[in-house]
């Protein structure tokens, strides 16, 4: 792929810079949802299924995704995160955190953004850890921090 | 504006997530290119005239930009950066060391960014406490980030 330039921030949004990508990886990464039927029945913009179709075939191409047959079910295909998409978790901290803070963002979807942001390196390290289990088969660690931002998900729904 | 969910990852990538205008705002930001005419001269990905008059425009919208007449050429207008703008900072340093890290970015180009990552929210303060005092006329603080970050460019240049 031809690239514009070799400035880092160019590069990062070239292959970032499309906003389904980066909502497409968000899903795979925080819902953990990981075969095209969940994404695509779990999208909170409702992401229609050639776009769906396409950006997960653009994220295998750019080394972000990777896809691997369901043990369970042979025909079923299963989206694993990439080390380089796992690495995209402060950047995921960041924007959620920005906007939360300057955009109209639900306060309830913000809760996990927020709980994320606010935990710092220690937290997206733990994080990593979990998505290394989840998507690269690394051993599994003590803490959940999927679960932990799920409950702040959840305690934000009961007190709006 | 229509958003297609209230997730602030999603609204932040609806808001930044053409590669085109993050590109500008770097520009701004990093290289302290406020006219038009500066932006395009200086535009490392050769930005066509048109694009970049559209994403000043639709950055005014989003609230990201403001436009003010030069002092000293009355017909010229100045961009300069909101505060909204000003708090990517910490997104555009994990976006540059990201994309240092997994794309195949110039490594002179390189070095300002992984100057910033590596500074952490200290740097990433004074660099914002310096962004107020160039685009929203806060007092001139000591430190400069954007001569530093100059002198590691340059350094980078020499020792490729």
């Amino acid at each position: 792929m031809d690239r514009r330039s070799g400035c880092p921030i160019n590069l990062s949004v070239e292959v970032l810079g499309d906003r389904w990508s980066l909502v497409v990886l968000r899903d795979i990464m925080f819902g953990n949802f990981r075969t095209y039927g969940e994404l695509h029945a779990n999208s909170l913009e409702g992401i229609a299924t050639n776009i769906l179709a396409n950006r997960l075939k653009r994220l295998m191409e750019e080394g972000l995704v990777t896809a691997s047959a369901d043990p369970t079910h042979k025909q079923r295909t299963i989206y694993n995160l990439t080390e380089m998409a796992i690495a995209l978790v402060p950047v995921m901290a960041q924007l959620g955190a920005w906007g939360s803070r300057f955009l109209p963002a639900s306060p309830q979807l913000s809760a996990r953004a927020i709980a994320l942001a606010e935990g710092g390196p220690p937290l997206w390290d733990a994080f990593t850890a979990e998505l290394r289990y989840l998507h690269l088969g690394a051993p599994k660690p003590p803490r959940s921090v999927l679960a932990e931002l799920d409950a702040a998900y959840r305690a934000a729904g009961q007190n709006p």
